[in-house]
């Protein structure tokens, strides 16, 4: 595992230096300040390290496959400064977000321009074909889906486990798959191994997100880099409370009304032990972390136990 | 003329089933209804009639063809749904914006969906490398400068016409020069072939955005199919106010301070007739027309008499 960490935090480490070193011009500053605020911004870089995970089981050369990994970085990125404007969000990794700092326009404006360099970066690629780019921009439809399902949801009374399921993957699955199946495509691989990617990184998304809604309930502020509860109180549906209020209607509603700033994490914490509903969620989580481990085992790979330890890093962070 | 003309309208309703027939699901409604509101919208189709009057030079397929027009449209519609959200404005194509209609967050998604929905159509253009996606891509980030500029001008007292006219050539040519340059690139032509287009696409859009300052002065509301004024009341930069503003501070601060809704735009009429900047700003459109009509001269084409009608169709435009 020790071996694993470093090579993960050499990873990290060589994104972060590639993310400083993209030519973003100085002006006009309107557009390039909160575009290079927003790419200074922490992030625990796990979809471009994906990205380079999958690519070293072909040994695709690093620099190609950085681009691969900024762009994916990036779409990362200007999926967040939208969606923090549309969810009302003040704080994105410890600092403020953009819309908060500078204003919507400014935020906009950062968040297209990000997508845009993405694209302009992927571009640069030696030698690829549609494919990638084509693959790259329907991850994009999918996760503005993904984001559209979740803000129609704030408005519906009942919200189904299995619509949840289907808007997290497409939110959230989406872009993991797209990270893990990226560099197989660039590399020119068959559709079914494509295809076991896709399923690894949807899989690997809805554990991700439902370990995500979980500890937005059993961590703390500090540790998440933004205000918790914030979801909670804006009828942020995650799985723990549809389940909650598809279950005890009456019971959830009362919880909710009769709690206060002050002790609403602790009143909706038991009641989610309670009921059962954390244990359920964790070993949803798991079901979904376990899945995404079976579609490695079916790659044709000599790094599968890097993939593997990826997996396990994501099922045991605890932020 | 009148064979010329009955080929634009050809082209215009082929562009408009095109955009009609585009495959766009129906759900999430709350990402797609807005798209398909937007792409149901008016417009004179100027961008995407370029691309295939430009594409009939090299007979490229004209589905082919298609393809690049389409995605030229859908960028232009992705920056005006954006644009519209930071300009607050509420009409477009006499219609009402799509955060006016729904609100900012759809408007965001909308556009990001937009943009999106292009790069997909142009990664089905069979047989393209970089070179068409990365010119694309160049564009939107250059569009996005100038509406940072544009923003940016908003809240300076002074603007030079120099600024003005490099934001306009952002914001608006390089979109012109993207619709005369990308069937060029796609047909593999040389780099001074396109470079070329790319000034005339230029010259155009500068000539285009001077008029379009004019006819917000000299027409009406309802030709225009947006609210006029509007520019002026928000203190919005065309190159007349920049001119009446450097030249004749005071008089100019004077002659809007005592200005009502009713007599504001007969007041700033007047005032512009009688300093000589309409006249000025005519003779400045007519450059940048005829510059456009030099570069298309210099272009190895058959139907160079077609672009040159084109130029003269959006000269002599009324709305």
């Amino acid at each position: 595992m020790s071996d694993f960490n470093d090579l993960i935090i050499f990873i990290q480490k060589e994104i972060n230096k590639s993310l400083k070193r993209l030519p973003i011009p100085d002006k006009p500053s309107y557009l390039y300040d909160p575009i290079r605020y927003s790419l200074k911004g922490g992030g625990k870089r796990l979809r471009p390290i994906l990205v380079h995970l999958m690519g070293r089981a072909f040994n695709i050369d690093p620099d190609e496959l950085m681009k691969i990994a900024l762009s994916i970085e990036l779409l990362h990125n200007f999926t967040l400064v939208h969606d923090d404007i549309m969810d009302k969000d003040t704080m994105r990794h410890g600092q403020k977000t953009i819309h908060t700092k500078w204003d919507t326009s400014s935020a906009i404006l950062a968040g297209d321009g990000i997508y845009t360099i993405a694209q302009i970066i992927l571009n640069t690629l030696s030698g690829i074909d549609n494919a990638v780019s084509s693959y790259f921009n329907k991850t994009t439809l999918e996760i503005c889906e993904g984001q559209a399902l979740d803000k129609k949801f704030e408005n519906e009374p009942i919200i189904t486990e299995k619509a949840y399921l289907n808007m997290i993957e497409k939110k959230t699955g989406a872009l993991l798959s797209a990270a893990a199946a990226l560099p197989v495509i660039y590399n020119g691989e068959s559709q079914s191994f494509i295809n076991y990617c896709d399923s690894f990184g949807r899989y690997l998304g809805n554990g991700f997100q439902i370990q995500d809604d979980l500890l937005e309930i059993t961590s703390d502020e500090k540790t998440m880099g933004k205000s918790l509860e914030s979801d909670i109180y804006k009828c942020k549906k995650t799985i723990m409370v549809i389940k909650a209020h598809n279950r005890y209607p009456q019971k959830w509603d009362k919880l909710i009304s009769n709690s206060s700033k002050n002790n609403i994490k602790n009143n909706i914490h038991s009641f989610f032990d309670e009921t059962g509903i954390i244990k359920e969620t964790k070993s949803s989580a798991e079901f979904y972390f376990n899945s995404s481990r079976e579609a490695i085992k079916k790659l044709k790979i000599h790094n599968k136990n890097e993939l593997l330890q990826f997996v396990d890093l994501i099922e045991k962070r605890t932020y």
